[in-house]
Parts: structure tokens; C-alpha cells; sequence
């Protein structure tokens, strides 16, 4: 055979090294943003040479099957560095990232939006961006991944989550949370990537930290390693290292930010914008890469393949053993979160039964009652508090913790980590697997907001529970009193936010709650106690239509008190009194959900709101309630922040009362 | 002389142990707590031995001067434990916290409210509660010594900023933030005690962490050190090596929960419940405390007096220390934050110019510019960002960073740390001496909420400087496009929120932010640039008014368009065009702020507002609107989350067009 012929036979492919595929992203990369003309180039191209060894011989992928639920998942945390995702998915071969995506970078209904949007395109495990959500929402994937293990078997179950993280995600606080829970459970199947580029926004990191992070890390109970994040072979050891520890990893890849560019490398010139036509020539001479803006040789596109073939036949072989598990099924409807028909028959009869008992309990404690039947009914609940689980009552009997020994158990202690609990259940919930409740102070939502924005923007259904949710809660004072949270909540787009009146109502919410498995939820409970309202049961679910007619008059109402939650009792007792004393008629409106109400037709919204004057009352902000009061009506609420003292008191002197409703309503009518 | 003579010779004073002084702390807590029955006994008790040194050997606090500026601050990070500062206050004899104020506890009016709250009672540094604020905010106040001591001299600035925080405090992500910005700038005088006592409220600590404090303290750059919490010469050496360190410095005391309860201390039953009556029997017995209920005797408050005398000596002999140096002055006028009158004229003077030149920049460009005028005029303003100095455009000509060798400069860069950054202002705001002002994006108000919602509680000059306010930002998409935002921050009770239309309402919305001393700021500002709106100077400051007509019309009103920010340029376009295409007269209300326009006499809102059919244009979500535009409305704005693309193409996308607001406005009117 002769020398042509020889080559002829030897695959192309073989001489196409890991550098040649670490170029090939950083070219994608550059070319990208140049042509978006926005973005961040210097993360993707200083990553670049880990991503590409991760990818080329670690990570289990099959961009044929995106939702494989035994796939190993990918977070790239510093999401600024969107681009490196997006060239890994033209590269591996994602069905639905051609190049043209690439080109239209940054552009409307482009899948590739300026940071990973989860939903937008195959194989984005979350959307990132807001920074250190990415770590801290792996952690309850990985968490979520332990859990199905100790249910379905190793032989089903069995991945990693990747991560990686730059300075930012390292700064912000919870990453902090995340990595305290992370090693203090020993998800050993984290493995985190640390961008260690030393350069931030305003310039080099030690303009405002000089934080030892492998130290920091070690200290919450990580293994941590230390490499040369452009050294294929460093980085390829010091992955096999960390999947073989029974630790939760930190690979600390020292990197050149922008590495390629040889003019703008390691300044955080290369950081948010792009290069430049000149600079970007120049990277083309450095890196040896003679080739047209988003033109790939075939031979190198063959090789990242290679990724994407081996997923294929891990996942072959993944299809067997399922086949052959006892529990295969189980996985499968675990992944489905199909709930039992059952369960909404149980949740029916509790109203029933309360309603004839006619039950007054705080509905923080009936949502504990309502929570044992659901997780009587079904395995998907996980719950959890942080830190408040006697006040939360989030925990029902017979619940087991989940420990760094035992994954059997289904309630997660998530310390006193708001914010590390809710994107730890949105990573629960993005997994698959699981429904996750967790509970903390509405007041202390605040901690959570930036990873309860992702929930709604990602559509995640994690369920909030949180109590306390007003001057009810007495003592603890003003710090504790939310005022302006239901506002807030209730401005945020997707979140379903219920405040329940009673047993009844809440029984009510959590059903939604369930149901409504594309979005969050918000439950918003008492401290303190609060009657059962209803008259007789009802099969309907009343709260369904987020607000209705609780009492109506005999006569054309005069007056219509709107009320949610604790509020709603005390418009009853006022209507009561304006029936009794002044002989005028006061329909009582419950309001558990305004989103609802607001999806209802204008017909029936209009039967609700009628035309008689209307008060508002809800011991809160008022921003929000001029929707449903309109011009001529009143609101009875807080002005300012509460204050410290038992919560009868607070009432009375934030003139919260059947009295002053009473008064209000006298004066709208006259 | 006889035994008896010599005994009474001998002041009884000296038989007094810091044994008897804790115990009295001890007895004063479990005895309010009771009283209240509600709070929380543990923290107090278990701190009492840590607390009672702290406090007889060393801390420098004059309590007939509690503002007195050299004091040292005390920060109860762990403000549920708040009694332990009602009976410190009680003993060393602040003279608003007599014994019947704890008799008060957490009664309606009493300056002993459930957490320390900020400005009921003197000596409280500020308002904590929410878990981890007190750390972080201490940092600010630590920050702030060190850059009084350098701008006028250690003879009359030298104080210690000492903090007691709890489990939570450090599970919180806020203090990893804290206390990476706290070794990093070697903020050697702070002084942290971990109440090292293992428990939380679900039970162990163990039950959600496994982190080596002391080794993460250290990678942050503290001086570390571990001791008894309960031996009094332990915790001496402690505070004094501490307090030599160069370093800040974590001082672990371990302790036990509601030390000196027999049968509950060391559990988590102690911490958030009184102990109840046999108990505390048992407690007096335990502790050998035969007195009655908020009985302590004269000898061992006598005892507790010579601290205060301790603090009264030192402050004299500051008083002829500030009489001797050059910086006196100055030192006085930097506590009064007195802003120089010629920096109101030179704001103007930039209006007048501005309005002359049609000055056309983005709104934080405008915001930097003003920010020139302010920062020449005045060094009480102490600048910063969240690592996007060049985004929100913070830093002016000139000014100079704080780093770990120089607090000579005024520009502090944050990190990544949002909401450490808002504790911090909080901190150099309480302190006294500084206005401080941060960036970051409006989206990330997110992440800040923890400690903004405290600058509002709290009432604290503190600006945030928020730009990148709407989808005007384009490209980095949903994440990072606020929607809630302005919603959640308008509905927080005590906060000034503005978003100018232009150069011009920039400018004034800044000075009213430097004239609202009494309450936080929140100036959100635009990416993108936005034309001049005014037609002539007024010296008037417009923006005042909270909204004001912009654009009147000659005829009757037929519509009012109402807009904030970005929008009034859009209004205004639409203005003209119907009134050059379809002769429809409409009015322009510019709204930078609706708190101060709520604060209006109804008559100046009646006529702004007027009669004709009102149209509320912002790229936000429409909750709180409805206050504006009435039933008979139109809301134009956003109905969900944010999208990728150029800022051009999202207004379009999502129809915030003058066209969609002409088709709006001729529905209204027809």
C-alpha cells in the first residue's frame, strides 16, 4: 500500500486534537458576538479548554434524547458566557442549534437569548445569569439525583452535575448557602469548574476580594483541586479525581480570560463586549485558524461528534438496564410527576370534613393537615424549611430527614439558607423527580427573591410556604411584618401567589398549587388563628377562580368588602355588623388569588366586583388594590411598617378592624 | 478597728463577680421574656459571660451620650436576643431603658420592642432580626472609622466596631459577603463573637451544616480563635488579641444555649419560647439568684455603672482632644451631614445649562454628570458599585479607590455582593459622617432586598443607583430586564423611588435625594439615551412635585398620558402625533416619583390628573397603575417576563410604541 493510500484509510478525525476543538468554540465565540455586537467573549474563550475536555471525554449527552433523564447535567453558571453553551451544542450536534442560531446570537426569538434561557433550547438545564444561581441550583440537582439513586437504583440512576462558576458566582452570597449544603450532604456527584481568571468587571478581582476559595471551599467540605485551566491533560486528571471523590468538587481552573485574543487576554477588555474586526483577525492568526466566520472544518465537527455518539450508546445501554429494573416504571412517572387522582379525592374530602367541623386553626396549621394528606398520597414532595420548621409546620408525620448518611428520607433541613433553598428546589424541580415545598417567613422572601424569580421565569413548579404573613404575628415586630411582599409577589410575572382565608381555603390553594405544575406557587399563611368561613361544602373549588362572592346579600348589596386571607374574617364580622346595626347590605368578597381572578372572564370578574362601592382590606401595602377598588373606594391596610406587640393589639392600632370597616363603609355610602 | 468597721470601710462593689453581672443579665432576660411570654431566652443567657466582659473591660460607650461619634458600636447581629441588650442598656444605665421598659417587653409603645429596632432607644446601632444584616452592616460602620481616621486624625476618631452573631448570621449568604469585604479591606477593628452553641431552631446545627467556621473565616482574611464562652479570662485575652490584630477578627465562643436553665439549656427549646415558671425557679436556684422578678441589687448594678463611668472618662478625655485638633470641625460638620449650599445652586446652574444645550444622554449617563457636580461640591458622599462601575457609571473625575493600604479615596469597589454592598451603606449611613451612594442593575434589587428594605426601616440617607431599568437594556434579556421591580420597591413603605425622564429630572431627582435625609433613595436609570423634555429652565425643581403636566394642551384635555422614565420620550411622541394626525389635544404627565406625588394636597393631584381618560405608559408590570388611571384606563407596559434582542426590537415586540398608544388613546376617547 503506498503512502496515499495509506492516509486514505486513516480517519480524518484522528488528527484533529483537543486544542483544534477549544478553538473551535473559541472562534464561534468571537464570531458570535462581533456579529450580535453584544456579549461576553472573554469567559467562553478562557473556559474553553475545559469545556472542551469535559465535554470530549466526561460528560454523558445524547443531544438526540435532551431529556434522557439519566443525562449528566450541565450549568453553566456564569451565564454571561452564553455563547460556550451555544458552540458546545452546534458542535455535539443539538438538532435545534444549527449555526444559523449562533448568527442570530442576541437576536428576537433567537434560541440563543443573551444568557441560557431554560426552554429556549434543548439541553439548557436552567436559565442563568443573575449571578451564583447556576451553583446553587446544581446543588439541588445533584441533590434531587442522590434521592432518585436511593429510590430506583444505581443502575438507573447515575450522573453528574457540572458546573461553571466565575469569580461573580464565588462572590455572591449564595453561593455561600449552596456550597455549606452541598458538602454538608457530600453530594459527591457536584462537580464545580471555578472560571479562575482573576479579572471582574471593574478590573483585576483584587479590587475587591481576597478571598483563599479553596480554603473557603474545603472549609464547607469540598474536595479541591488546583489546575492549569488551559492544560488538557491537568484538567482531564483533575476531572477523573474529582468524580471519583465522596466529596463535592471544586476544580479551580486558573484561566486567561479572552485566552486567544493576543492583544486583550487577561484584561476585562475581553469581558462584556466584543472584540473587535482587528482583534478578532488577530485571533485568527494566533490560534492558527484560517477559517470563515462560523465555518467549522468537518473533521473537527466529526470529532466533537464523537461526544455525542458516545451519549448515544451510554444511553443504548442505559435503555437496557431499565428494561430490566424493577423500578424502571417508577422512574419513569417519578420524571412524569403524575400525581394520584386519588389525592384531589382525599383533598375533597377534608373540605368536607371541615367545613362540617367547621375547623378554626392558624393556616399555617392547616396547611400542615392538608400536607399530610398530600404526602400520604404521594412520593413526589420533598419538603423543607429553613430553619423554621415548627413554624412553618412543613413537616408532616412519619417525613424522614434527608441526612449526609441516608437519602431514604424526603424533609431537607436547609438551614437558615432562604435563598440556597429556593434555587436548590427549583434544581429539584428542573431535575425531575420531585415536587418540592419549602418553607420559610413571607417576610424573609426577601432572601429568596433572586432565585423565586427564576422559578416563575423558568416555570418551575416549586411551592413556597410561607407563614407568618402579617402584623398577625405579633411580637417579633416590624422586621418579621411583611408589608410589601404580597405586592411584590403579586408584580412578578408567572407566580401564582394565594393568601387563604381558612382551613377550607387553603386546602383550596394547595390543590392549585399542585395543579398548576408550570409555575411556581406562593402559599401565604397565618401565624395565628383564623375561623372556618364556609357555610356549606362545596365540590367546586371556590378559590379556583382566584376570587368569589363568600357572602352575598339578599337585597342589591350596598357595599363590598374585599378581603384576603386573615383580612377576610374580620370583613365578615364588620358585614355582620353593618347588617345588624345599620341595615346595610355588605357583600363579603374572598380574594385567595388575584392572578386567577384576573384570568377570569371580564362577565364574571364583574359579578364579583358589582357596582356598589368597594373596600379593600388586607393588613399590607396597598400598591395593587386600586385595581379592584377603583376610584371611588377605600382601602383599609398598613400605611408604613408594623411594629412590635401581640397581634390584637397591632390591629387595633393599625385601625385593622370591623369598627373602622364599619365607619369606612358608612362614609363611602353616604 | 473591728471586722465590722473594716467591712464597711470596704466598698461592696468589689465582692461583686462578672459571675453575679452575668447572672443578672441572665435573670433580667428570662424574666422579660416571661413577662412578654414571647421571645427568646437562649441567645441572651448563653452570651450573658461573652456579653458581660465585653462590656465591664473594655467597651467605650457613654450612655448620658449615646451619639457621642468616637463611641464604639455594638451591633446585636442576632437580634432575636434582644433582651441581652434591653438589660445590658438597663444596667449600665442608659436612662430611657429603666426597669419598667423591660417589664414592657414587646408591648405596643415600648422602646423594648421583639428586635432591637433602630431609634426606639438610644444606644441601639441599628434595627436586626433579619439574620446576617447586623454582620454585614457592621462592616459599613467598621469601613467608616477607617475612613474618618484617616480624614481627620486617630486622636479623635479611634473606636471598635464589635458584633454578636449567631448560627444563622452565619449559615446567611450576606455574610459571606460581608466578611470577604471585610478581610479584604483588613477592617481591623471589627470584632465578631460567634455564639458558637450548635443549635438553631429545627434542633442541631448538624442537622444542615458541616462548616469549619474558623477555617472559612481565615480564607476571608480574619484572625481566627476559638474559646470557652463561659470563662471569663478566656474571653478577656480574646477581645484583647482581637483587638491588636491587624486583621478583623471572628472570636468563636462556644456556649451553651440558655446557659443556667438545668433542665433546658444546651437544646433548642431555649431559644425562641419563655421557659415558664418552674424553670425559671430552677434557673434561680441553679444560679443561686434569690431576688424577685427584674430584681437586681444596687451593689451589682453598681458594679455594671463603672463601665459606663469607664465610657464617661473616655469621652471627656476626647472632648479636650477635639478641642486641641485642627480636624475638630470638620469631624462635627461630617457627622452632621451638612451638604454646602452652593451645591444646590450648582445643581441648578447644571439644569439651566442642560436645558439650554437639549442635552440627549442616557439617564445614568446624566446621573454621572450630576454626580461630578455633587462629588466636587461635597466629600460626604462615599461612591460605589456592585462591580459595574462602568455600567452604572458611579465613579466621577478624580475620585480615588478605598483599598486595603488607603481609605484615603472615596470609591469603594463592592465586588459581586449586592446586597453586602447594601448593608454596608446602611452601615457607613448609621455610623454618621457619609451619604453613600452604590450601583447595580434595577434587576438585582433582587439580590439587595435584605438590606434595602432595612435602610427604609431604618430610615437611612442611603442612594442606590440602579440602572439598566427596563427592557431599554436589550440583549442580556429577561434575567436581567426588571418588570416587578419598581412595583416591589413603591410598595416598600419609606423609600423614595425616581425614575427620570432626562438629563433634567436627573439632576433634580438626585438633589431631592440628597435633601430626603431621612430616608433612602432609589434612582433607577436608563441604559439607553433619552432626548431633553423640558422646554425652558424653571428653578423650580419639578420633579419634586412627584408628577407634574409636562406637555399641557391648549384645548381641553381630550387624554392624559401618564409615564415615568424611558416612556415620557415615548408619550411625548405620541402626544404629537395625535395632535398632528387625528387633532386630539393630549396631555404629558411626567410621574419620576409617585411617593412624593401621593404626598401632593388632592387638589395639585386633581389637576394633574384631570378628568380626561388617562393612559399609564412603563416598561413594568401594571401593579400599582391602576392608583393612576383609574377604572376607565389604559395600562401600556409589559405583561410578562422580558425577552433577548436589541432594545428597539423589544419595544416593538412588546408594543410600548407611540403607535400603540395613539390606537390606545383614539379607543379611550371613542
Amino acid at each position: 500500500m503506498n503512502t496515499q493510500a495509506l492516509l486514505q484509510e486513516m480517519p480524518e478525525t484522528e488528527t484533529v486534537s483537543e486544542r483544534d476543538m477549544a478553538n473551535a468554540i473559541r472562534a464561534l465565540v468571537m464570531d458570535s458576538v462581533q456579529k450580535a455586537n453584544s456579549g461576553h467573549p472573554g469567559m467562553p474563550m478562557g473556559m474553553a479548554d475545559v469545556a472542551t475536555v469535559l465535554f470530549n471525554r466526561f460528560i454523558k449527552l445524547d443531544p438526540l434524547h435532551p431529556q434522557w433523564p439519566d443525562r449528566d447535567r450541565f450549568v453553566l453558571s456564569a451565564g454571561h458566557g452564553s455563547t460556550l453553551q451555544y458552540a458546545l451544542h452546534y458542535l455535539i450536534g443539538y438538532p435545534d442549534m444549527p449555526i444559523e442560531e449562533l448568527q442570530r446570537f442576541r437576536q428576537l426569538g433567537a434560541k440563543t437569548a443573551g444568557h441560557p434561557e431554560y426552554g429556549h433550547a434543548q439541553g439548557i438545564e436552567m436559565t442563568t445569569g443573575p449571578l451564583g444561581q447556576g451553583i446553587a441550583t446544581a446543588v439541588g440537582m445533584a441533590l434531587a439525583e442522590r434521592l432518585l439513586v436511593q429510590r430506583f437504583g444505581e443502575d438507573i440512576v447515575d450522573h453528574h452535575t457540572y458546573v461553571i462558576a466565575g469569580d461573580g458566582c464565588l462572590q455572591e452570597g449564595i453561593s455561600h448557602e449552596a456550597i455549606d449544603l452541598a458538602g454538608h450532604l457530600r453530594l459527591s456527584k457536584l462537580i464545580v469548574f471555578w472560571d479562575n481568571n482573576s479579572i471582574s468587571i471593574d478590573g483585576p478581582t483584587s479590587l475587591s476580594t481576597s478571598m483563599d476559595q479553596l480554603m473557603r471551599f474545603e472549609a464547607a467540605g469540598f474536595d479541591v483541586q488546583e489546575i492549569d485551566g488551559h492544560d488538557y491533560e491537568e484538567i482531564a486528571d483533575a476531572i477523573a479525581r474529582a468524580r471519583s471523590s465522596d466529596r463535592p468538587s471544586l476544580v479551580s481552573c486558573r484561566t486567561i480570560i479572552g485566552k486567544g485574543a493576543p492583544n486583550l487576554q487577561g484584561t476585562e477588555k475581553t469581558h462584556g463586549a466584543p472584540l473587535g474586526d482587528s482583534e478578532i483577525a488577530a485571533v485568527r492568526q494566533a490560534i492558527d485558524w484560517p477559517h470563515q466566520p462560523f465555518e467549522v472544518p468537518e473533521e473537527i465537527i466529526e470529532t466533537w461528534r464523537d461526544a455525542a455518539r458516545r451519549g448515544a450508546d451510554e444511553r443504548r445501554e442505559w435503555c437496557v438496564r431499565m428494561a430490566a429494573s424493577p423500578h424502571g416504571d417508577d422512574l419513569r412517572q417519578a420524571v412524569l410527576k403524575q400525581l394520584p387522582a386519588s389525592l384531589f379525592e382525599e383533598l375533597g374530602a377534608f373540605r368536607r370534613e371541615h367545613v362540617e367541623k367547621a375547623t378554626k386553626v392558624a393556616t399555617r396549621k392547616a396547611s400542615e393537615m392538608v400536607l399530610g394528606v398530600i404526602n400520604n398520597a404521594t412520593d413526589l414532595t420533598i419538603g423543607g424549611s429553613a430553619d423554621l420548621t415548627h413554624s412553618n409546620l412543613t413537616v408532616t408525620p412519619g417525613m424522614r430527614d434527608v441526612t449526609p448518611q441516608s437519602f431514604s428520607g424526603r424533609y431537607i433541613h436547609y438551614g437558615i439558607r432562604e435563598h440556597g433553598m429556593a434555587a436548590a428546589m427549583n434544581g429539584l424541580a428542573l431535575h425531575g423527580g420531585f415536587i418540592p415545598y419549602g418553607g420559610t417567613f413571607l417576610a424573609f422572601a426577601d432572601y429568596a427573591r433572586g432565585a423565586m424569580r427564576l422559578s416563575a421565569l423558568m416555570g418551575q413548579q416549586v411551592i413556597y410556604v410561607m407563614t407568618h404573613d402579617s402584623i398577625g404575628l405579633g411580637e417579633d415586630g416590624p422586621t418579621h411584618q411583611p408589608i410589601e411582599h404580597l405586592a411584590m409577589l403579586r408584580a412578578t410575572p408567572g407566580i401564582n401567589v394565594f393568601r387563604p382565608a381558612d382551613i377550607i381555603e387553603t386546602a383550596e390553594c394547595w390543590e392549585l398549587a399542585l395543579k398548576y405544575s408550570d409555575r411556581p406557587s406562593v402559599i401565604v399563611l397565618s401565624r395565628q388563628n383564623l375561623a372556618m368561613l364556609r357555610h356549606a361544602h362545596a365540590e367546586e373549588n371556590r378559590s379556583s377562580r382566584g376570587a368569589y362572592v363568600l357572602r352575598e346579600t339578599a337585597e342589591p348589596r350596598a357595599i363590598t368588602l374585599m378581603a384576603t386571607g386573615s383580612e377576610v374574617e374580620i370583613a365578615c364580622t364588620a358585614a355582620d355588623m353593618l347588617r345588624g346595626q345599620y341595615k346595610i347590605p355588605a357583600a363579603v368578597v374572598s380574594m385567595p388569588s388575584w392572578e386567577l381572578f384576573e384570568a377570569q372572564t371580564p362577565a364574571y370578574r364583574r359579578s364579583v366586583l358589582a357596582a356598589a362601592p368597594r373596600i379593600g382590606i388586607e393588613a399590607a401595602a396597598r400598591l395593587g388594590w386600586d385595581r379592584w377598588i377603583g376610584e371611588k373606594g377605600a382601602f383599609i391596610g398598613m400605611q408604613g411598617f408594623g411594629a412590635s406587640a401581640p397581634a390584637p393589639d397591632l390591629y387595633r392600632h393599625f385601625n385593622i378592624t370591623p369598627e373602622n370597616i364599619v365607619a369606612t363603609a358608612r362614609k363611602l355610602i353616604n
